[in-house]
Protein backbone atom coordinates (compact mmCIF):
# COMPACT_ATOMS: atom_id res chain seq x y z
CA UNK A 1 0.00 0.00 0.00
CA UNK A 2 1.07 3.63 -0.11
CA UNK A 3 -0.15 5.53 2.33
CA UNK A 4 -0.58 9.40 2.48
CA UNK A 5 -1.58 10.93 5.64
CA UNK A 6 -2.11 14.45 4.98
CA UNK A 7 -2.47 17.21 7.68
CA UNK A 8 -5.51 19.69 8.00
CA UNK A 9 -4.63 22.36 10.46
CA UNK A 10 -7.68 23.87 10.18
CA UNK A 11 -10.06 21.93 8.66
CA UNK A 12 -13.65 21.11 9.69
CA UNK A 13 -14.36 18.00 11.66
CA UNK A 14 -18.29 18.82 12.08
CA UNK A 15 -21.21 17.89 9.33
CA UNK A 16 -22.38 21.37 9.09
CA UNK A 17 -20.62 23.32 6.53
CA UNK A 18 -21.14 24.25 3.06
CA UNK A 19 -19.68 22.37 -0.40
CA UNK A 20 -19.86 26.26 -1.60
CA UNK A 21 -17.39 27.55 0.48
CA UNK A 22 -14.52 24.99 1.10
CA UNK A 23 -11.80 26.63 0.95
CA UNK A 24 -13.20 29.23 3.60
CA UNK A 25 -15.12 28.13 6.55
CA UNK A 26 -14.62 24.77 6.13
CA UNK A 27 -10.81 25.49 6.64
CA UNK A 28 -9.06 24.55 3.53
CA UNK A 29 -10.96 21.20 3.31
CA UNK A 30 -10.39 21.65 -0.79
CA UNK A 31 -6.88 21.12 -0.10
CA UNK A 32 -7.51 17.90 1.08
CA UNK A 33 -10.19 16.99 -1.21
CA UNK A 34 -7.57 17.31 -4.35
CA UNK A 35 -4.74 15.10 -2.19
CA UNK A 36 -7.95 12.25 -1.99
CA UNK A 37 -8.73 12.62 -5.96
CA UNK A 38 -5.36 12.56 -7.05
CA UNK A 39 -3.79 9.69 -4.77
CA UNK A 40 -6.47 7.55 -6.29
CA UNK A 41 -7.32 8.99 -9.71
CA UNK A 42 -6.11 7.38 -12.84
CA UNK A 43 -7.76 8.27 -16.28
CA UNK A 44 -9.26 4.39 -16.39
CA UNK A 45 -10.31 3.07 -12.50
CA UNK A 46 -8.55 4.00 -9.12
CA UNK A 47 -5.37 3.42 -7.81
CA UNK A 48 -6.87 0.73 -5.48
CA UNK A 49 -3.15 0.18 -3.93
CA UNK A 50 -3.30 4.07 -2.44
CA UNK A 51 -4.88 4.39 1.37
CA UNK A 52 -5.20 8.00 2.71
CA UNK A 53 -5.72 9.60 6.19
CA UNK A 54 -7.18 12.98 6.13
CA UNK A 55 -6.11 14.64 9.67
CA UNK A 56 -8.51 17.53 10.82
CA UNK A 57 -7.67 19.34 13.36
CA UNK A 58 -10.07 22.48 12.64
CA UNK A 59 -13.43 23.15 14.54
CA UNK A 60 -15.39 22.29 17.74
CA UNK A 61 -15.44 18.53 17.31
CA UNK A 62 -11.01 17.96 16.47
CA UNK A 63 -9.16 16.13 16.01
CA UNK A 64 -10.68 13.94 13.42
CA UNK A 65 -9.15 11.48 11.10
CA UNK A 66 -10.91 10.33 7.52
CA UNK A 67 -10.01 7.47 5.84
CA UNK A 68 -10.26 6.73 1.89
CA UNK A 69 -8.96 2.93 1.85
CA UNK A 70 -8.25 2.12 -2.16
CA UNK A 71 -8.99 -1.72 -1.46
CA UNK A 72 -12.43 -1.02 -0.92
CA UNK A 73 -13.49 1.92 -2.93
CA UNK A 74 -15.27 0.77 -6.00
CA UNK A 75 -15.53 4.02 -7.39
CA UNK A 76 -14.59 7.88 -6.39
CA UNK A 77 -15.66 11.12 -8.31
CA UNK A 78 -12.97 13.18 -9.79
CA UNK A 79 -14.49 16.97 -8.53
CA UNK A 80 -14.02 18.79 -5.17
CA UNK A 81 -17.72 19.35 -4.13
CA UNK A 82 -18.41 15.16 -4.64
CA UNK A 83 -14.88 14.23 -2.43
CA UNK A 84 -16.00 17.03 -0.01
CA UNK A 85 -19.76 15.59 0.59
CA UNK A 86 -18.14 12.40 1.37
CA UNK A 87 -15.91 13.82 4.02
CA UNK A 88 -18.92 15.58 5.14
CA UNK A 89 -21.25 12.37 5.20
CA UNK A 90 -18.32 10.83 7.42
CA UNK A 91 -18.59 13.55 9.80
CA UNK A 92 -21.94 13.33 10.69
CA UNK A 93 -21.42 10.24 12.11
CA UNK A 94 -20.14 10.03 15.82
CA UNK A 95 -17.02 7.66 16.32
CA UNK A 96 -15.80 6.47 19.88
CA UNK A 97 -12.76 6.27 21.62
CA UNK A 98 -9.98 5.26 19.09
CA UNK A 99 -12.61 2.93 16.41
CA UNK A 100 -13.10 3.50 13.23
CA UNK A 101 -16.65 4.15 11.83
CA UNK A 102 -17.57 2.93 8.12
CA UNK A 103 -19.23 6.10 7.16
CA UNK A 104 -19.22 4.50 3.26
CA UNK A 105 -17.97 1.89 1.11
CA UNK A 106 -14.19 2.69 1.74
CA UNK A 107 -14.73 5.49 3.76
CA UNK A 108 -13.63 5.33 7.71
CA UNK A 109 -13.88 8.07 10.47
CA UNK A 110 -12.50 7.87 13.42
CA UNK A 111 -11.60 10.33 16.70
CA UNK A 112 -7.78 9.83 16.04
CA UNK A 113 -5.16 12.60 16.42
CA UNK A 114 -2.22 13.09 14.25
CA UNK A 115 0.08 11.21 17.04
CA UNK A 116 -1.88 8.42 17.32
CA UNK A 117 -2.20 7.98 13.47
CA UNK A 118 1.76 7.89 13.56
CA UNK A 119 1.25 5.33 16.23
CA UNK A 120 -1.25 3.38 14.26
CA UNK A 121 0.76 3.38 11.10
CA UNK A 122 3.51 2.49 12.96
CA UNK A 123 2.39 -0.78 14.31
CA UNK A 124 0.88 -1.91 10.59
CA UNK A 125 4.89 -1.57 10.21
CA UNK A 126 4.64 1.79 7.64
CA UNK A 127 7.83 4.06 7.36
CA UNK A 128 7.11 7.33 7.31
CA UNK A 129 7.96 10.05 4.56
CA UNK A 130 7.84 13.53 5.06
CA UNK A 131 7.60 16.01 2.29
CA UNK A 132 9.93 19.06 2.76
CA UNK A 133 12.34 21.07 0.46
CA UNK A 134 15.68 20.46 0.93
CA UNK A 135 14.91 16.67 1.46
CA UNK A 136 16.13 13.75 -0.86
CA UNK A 137 14.92 14.11 -4.26
CA UNK A 138 12.28 11.76 -5.03
CA UNK A 139 13.69 10.49 -8.05
CA UNK A 140 17.00 9.53 -5.69
CA UNK A 141 14.45 8.05 -2.84
CA UNK A 142 14.69 4.44 -1.95
CA UNK A 143 11.29 3.76 -0.68
CA UNK A 144 10.92 1.31 1.80
CA UNK A 145 7.92 -1.60 1.82
CA UNK A 146 5.41 0.12 3.30
CA UNK A 147 5.88 3.94 2.43
CA UNK A 148 3.91 6.36 4.06
CA UNK A 149 4.02 9.76 3.02
CA UNK A 150 3.28 12.92 5.49
CA UNK A 151 2.16 15.79 3.60
CA UNK A 152 1.05 19.35 5.09
CA UNK A 153 -1.79 21.83 4.03
CA UNK A 154 -1.26 24.93 3.14
CA UNK A 155 0.40 26.06 6.62
CA UNK A 156 3.68 24.23 8.13
CA UNK A 157 3.88 21.84 10.52
CA UNK A 158 4.19 22.56 13.75
CA UNK A 159 7.39 22.15 16.20
CA UNK A 160 5.34 18.90 17.78
CA UNK A 161 4.29 17.68 14.99
CA UNK A 162 8.03 17.16 13.50
CA UNK A 163 8.94 16.33 17.18
CA UNK A 164 6.63 13.76 16.46
CA UNK A 165 8.01 12.95 12.95
CA UNK A 166 11.34 13.05 14.48
CA UNK A 167 10.47 10.31 17.39
CA UNK A 168 9.21 8.22 14.24
CA UNK A 169 12.53 8.59 12.34
CA UNK A 170 10.68 9.93 9.24
CA UNK A 171 12.46 10.58 6.29
CA UNK A 172 12.75 13.42 4.32
CA UNK A 173 11.84 14.15 0.90
CA UNK A 174 11.12 17.02 -1.71
CA UNK A 175 9.78 16.72 -4.96
CA UNK A 176 11.49 19.24 -7.05
CA UNK A 177 13.45 22.26 -7.37
CA UNK A 178 10.22 24.56 -6.31
CA UNK A 179 7.72 24.30 -3.78
CA UNK A 180 4.59 22.44 -4.85
CA UNK A 181 1.14 22.17 -3.29
CA UNK A 182 0.54 19.07 -1.47
CA UNK A 183 -1.91 17.33 -4.18
CA UNK A 184 0.94 18.50 -6.76
CA UNK A 185 3.29 16.34 -4.78
CA UNK A 186 0.74 13.26 -4.44
CA UNK A 187 1.52 12.98 -8.42
CA UNK A 188 4.84 13.71 -8.45
CA UNK A 189 5.42 10.45 -5.91
CA UNK A 190 3.41 8.53 -7.55
CA UNK A 191 4.30 8.90 -11.00
CA UNK A 192 7.65 8.12 -9.35
CA UNK A 193 6.18 4.82 -7.90
CA UNK A 194 4.50 3.84 -11.31
CA UNK A 195 8.17 4.12 -12.80
CA UNK A 196 9.62 1.99 -10.50
CA UNK A 197 7.29 -0.77 -10.54
CA UNK B 1 6.28 30.42 -21.94
CA UNK B 2 5.14 27.39 -21.55
CA UNK B 3 1.44 26.96 -23.61
CA UNK B 4 -1.23 24.09 -22.64
CA UNK B 5 -4.03 23.95 -24.64
CA UNK B 6 -7.31 21.74 -23.39
CA UNK B 7 -9.81 20.19 -25.23
CA UNK B 8 -13.19 20.29 -23.64
CA UNK B 9 -15.47 18.36 -26.05
CA UNK B 10 -18.17 18.55 -24.29
CA UNK B 11 -17.39 21.65 -22.34
CA UNK B 12 -19.89 24.68 -21.98
CA UNK B 13 -19.84 27.56 -23.95
CA UNK B 14 -22.33 29.59 -22.00
CA UNK B 15 -22.34 31.04 -19.16
CA UNK B 16 -25.94 29.79 -17.83
CA UNK B 17 -24.29 26.89 -15.88
CA UNK B 18 -24.45 26.09 -11.96
CA UNK B 19 -21.24 25.86 -10.00
CA UNK B 20 -22.93 23.34 -8.38
CA UNK B 21 -23.00 20.76 -11.46
CA UNK B 22 -19.54 21.25 -13.16
CA UNK B 23 -19.39 17.53 -13.78
CA UNK B 24 -22.51 17.32 -15.85
CA UNK B 25 -24.22 20.11 -16.93
CA UNK B 26 -20.96 22.07 -17.33
CA UNK B 27 -19.67 19.21 -19.77
CA UNK B 28 -17.20 18.45 -17.14
CA UNK B 29 -15.79 21.77 -16.94
CA UNK B 30 -14.46 20.26 -13.62
CA UNK B 31 -11.87 18.99 -15.91
CA UNK B 32 -10.50 22.14 -17.50
CA UNK B 33 -10.37 23.73 -14.11
CA UNK B 34 -8.16 21.08 -12.38
CA UNK B 35 -5.91 22.13 -15.02
CA UNK B 36 -5.69 25.46 -15.15
CA UNK B 37 -4.85 25.04 -11.21
CA UNK B 38 -2.08 22.90 -11.69
CA UNK B 39 -0.77 24.79 -14.43
CA UNK B 40 -0.35 27.96 -12.74
CA UNK B 41 -0.44 27.12 -8.73
CA UNK B 42 2.67 26.84 -6.74
CA UNK B 43 2.99 26.99 -2.76
CA UNK B 44 3.78 30.78 -3.18
CA UNK B 45 2.78 32.23 -6.07
CA UNK B 46 1.68 31.37 -9.67
CA UNK B 47 3.53 30.62 -12.52
CA UNK B 48 3.74 33.40 -14.45
CA UNK B 49 5.30 31.56 -17.29
CA UNK B 50 2.22 29.39 -18.47
CA UNK B 51 -0.28 30.47 -20.87
CA UNK B 52 -3.59 28.27 -21.09
CA UNK B 53 -6.11 28.03 -23.75
CA UNK B 54 -9.10 26.06 -22.59
CA UNK B 55 -11.03 25.13 -26.03
CA UNK B 56 -14.81 24.75 -25.54
CA UNK B 57 -16.77 22.87 -27.35
CA UNK B 58 -20.09 21.82 -25.92
CA UNK B 59 -23.76 23.42 -25.80
CA UNK B 60 -25.29 26.06 -28.00
CA UNK B 61 -22.39 28.68 -28.58
CA UNK B 62 -19.57 26.64 -29.71
CA UNK B 63 -16.39 26.86 -30.15
CA UNK B 64 -15.03 28.76 -27.51
CA UNK B 65 -11.70 29.57 -26.10
CA UNK B 66 -11.41 31.04 -22.93
CA UNK B 67 -7.48 32.13 -22.19
CA UNK B 68 -5.37 32.31 -18.70
CA UNK B 69 -2.23 34.28 -19.60
CA UNK B 70 0.03 33.83 -16.44
CA UNK B 71 2.21 36.96 -17.89
CA UNK B 72 -0.51 38.88 -16.72
CA UNK B 73 -2.74 37.01 -14.23
CA UNK B 74 -1.94 38.61 -10.38
CA UNK B 75 -3.82 35.99 -8.00
CA UNK B 76 -5.68 32.56 -8.66
CA UNK B 77 -7.59 31.07 -6.62
CA UNK B 78 -7.11 27.20 -6.19
CA UNK B 79 -10.43 25.80 -6.03
CA UNK B 80 -12.76 24.30 -8.63
CA UNK B 81 -15.51 26.78 -7.90
CA UNK B 82 -13.31 29.82 -8.47
CA UNK B 83 -11.64 28.79 -11.44
CA UNK B 84 -15.46 27.79 -12.98
CA UNK B 85 -16.76 31.11 -11.46
CA UNK B 86 -13.92 32.85 -13.66
CA UNK B 87 -14.28 30.63 -16.78
CA UNK B 88 -18.47 31.33 -16.59
CA UNK B 89 -18.09 35.57 -16.70
CA UNK B 90 -15.66 35.23 -19.66
CA UNK B 91 -18.68 33.06 -20.97
CA UNK B 92 -20.97 35.83 -20.54
CA UNK B 93 -19.14 37.98 -22.70
CA UNK B 94 -19.78 38.11 -26.44
CA UNK B 95 -16.79 38.29 -28.53
CA UNK B 96 -16.77 38.74 -32.01
CA UNK B 97 -14.84 36.74 -34.93
CA UNK B 98 -11.27 36.22 -34.08
CA UNK B 99 -11.16 38.97 -31.46
CA UNK B 100 -10.11 38.39 -28.14
CA UNK B 101 -12.16 40.39 -25.06
CA UNK B 102 -10.54 40.57 -21.46
CA UNK B 103 -12.79 39.11 -18.53
CA UNK B 104 -10.46 39.85 -15.97
CA UNK B 105 -7.33 41.01 -15.65
CA UNK B 106 -5.13 38.00 -17.28
CA UNK B 107 -8.72 36.19 -18.62
CA UNK B 108 -10.02 36.42 -22.19
CA UNK B 109 -12.21 34.94 -24.31
CA UNK B 110 -12.81 34.76 -27.83
CA UNK B 111 -14.57 32.05 -30.74
CA UNK B 112 -11.55 30.21 -32.03
CA UNK B 113 -11.90 27.06 -32.44
CA UNK B 114 -9.31 24.14 -31.85
CA UNK B 115 -8.19 24.79 -35.55
CA UNK B 116 -7.66 28.09 -35.26
CA UNK B 117 -6.19 28.15 -31.79
CA UNK B 118 -2.97 25.79 -33.54
CA UNK B 119 -3.23 28.28 -36.52
CA UNK B 120 -2.45 31.13 -34.16
CA UNK B 121 0.08 29.87 -31.67
CA UNK B 122 1.62 28.37 -34.86
CA UNK B 123 1.83 31.84 -36.05
CA UNK B 124 3.61 33.01 -33.01
CA UNK B 125 6.56 29.72 -33.15
CA UNK B 126 4.54 27.34 -31.41
CA UNK B 127 6.07 23.50 -30.85
CA UNK B 128 2.88 21.48 -30.29
CA UNK B 129 3.34 18.54 -28.38
CA UNK B 130 0.29 16.13 -28.09
CA UNK B 131 0.26 14.01 -24.27
CA UNK B 132 -0.71 10.44 -25.20
CA UNK B 133 0.62 7.00 -24.25
CA UNK B 134 2.83 5.59 -26.22
CA UNK B 135 4.69 9.15 -26.94
CA UNK B 136 8.28 9.49 -26.23
CA UNK B 137 8.45 9.55 -22.39
CA UNK B 138 8.85 13.18 -20.73
CA UNK B 139 11.65 12.60 -18.92
CA UNK B 140 13.74 11.73 -22.31
CA UNK B 141 11.75 15.01 -24.19
CA UNK B 142 13.65 17.45 -26.22
CA UNK B 143 11.75 20.26 -25.57
CA UNK B 144 11.57 23.17 -27.99
CA UNK B 145 11.77 27.07 -26.87
CA UNK B 146 8.29 27.68 -27.25
CA UNK B 147 6.38 24.20 -26.23
CA UNK B 148 2.58 23.70 -26.72
CA UNK B 149 1.25 21.10 -24.76
CA UNK B 150 -1.82 19.75 -26.09
CA UNK B 151 -4.51 17.64 -23.57
CA UNK B 152 -7.94 15.89 -24.02
CA UNK B 153 -10.14 16.14 -21.46
CA UNK B 154 -12.06 12.64 -20.68
CA UNK B 155 -12.68 12.12 -24.76
CA UNK B 156 -10.18 10.82 -26.75
CA UNK B 157 -9.59 13.16 -29.73
CA UNK B 158 -11.52 13.04 -32.70
CA UNK B 159 -9.75 11.55 -35.90
CA UNK B 160 -9.76 15.11 -37.40
CA UNK B 161 -8.25 16.69 -34.20
CA UNK B 162 -5.08 13.77 -34.85
CA UNK B 163 -5.29 15.37 -38.17
CA UNK B 164 -5.03 18.75 -37.31
CA UNK B 165 -2.09 17.91 -35.02
CA UNK B 166 -0.07 15.29 -37.88
CA UNK B 167 -0.43 18.83 -39.61
CA UNK B 168 1.19 20.70 -37.55
CA UNK B 169 3.71 18.14 -36.75
CA UNK B 170 2.89 17.62 -33.43
CA UNK B 171 5.22 15.57 -31.49
CA UNK B 172 3.92 12.55 -29.25
CA UNK B 173 4.86 13.03 -25.38
CA UNK B 174 4.20 10.27 -22.53
CA UNK B 175 3.98 11.16 -18.67
CA UNK B 176 4.77 7.51 -17.81
CA UNK B 177 3.66 3.46 -17.69
CA UNK B 178 0.04 4.53 -16.45
CA UNK B 179 -3.06 6.75 -17.99
CA UNK B 180 -2.99 9.66 -16.20
CA UNK B 181 -5.79 12.84 -16.09
CA UNK B 182 -5.34 15.88 -17.74
CA UNK B 183 -4.31 17.68 -14.64
CA UNK B 184 -1.75 15.43 -13.64
CA UNK B 185 0.16 15.24 -16.62
CA UNK B 186 0.66 19.16 -16.66
CA UNK B 187 1.85 18.09 -12.82
CA UNK B 188 4.07 15.95 -13.92
CA UNK B 189 5.27 18.18 -17.35
CA UNK B 190 6.06 21.20 -15.10
CA UNK B 191 8.07 19.53 -12.69
CA UNK B 192 10.55 18.40 -15.30
CA UNK B 193 10.54 21.78 -16.70
CA UNK B 194 11.28 22.91 -13.23
CA UNK B 195 14.08 20.36 -12.93
CA UNK B 196 15.78 20.97 -16.52
CA UNK B 197 15.88 25.32 -16.04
Amino acid sequence: MNRFVILGHQAVTTGDFSLDDLGGRAGWLDTLTRCVATAFQLSYGIRKESDVYLVLMGGKDAPKTVRFYGKELRVLATNERSISGLIRAALTRNPEGRSWIRSAQGIYVSRLSFEQDLSMLSKKGCEFIYLTEGGTDVREFDFPEEPCFILGDNVDPSEKEQQLMSQYSAKKMSVGPRSYHADHCVTVILNELDRRL
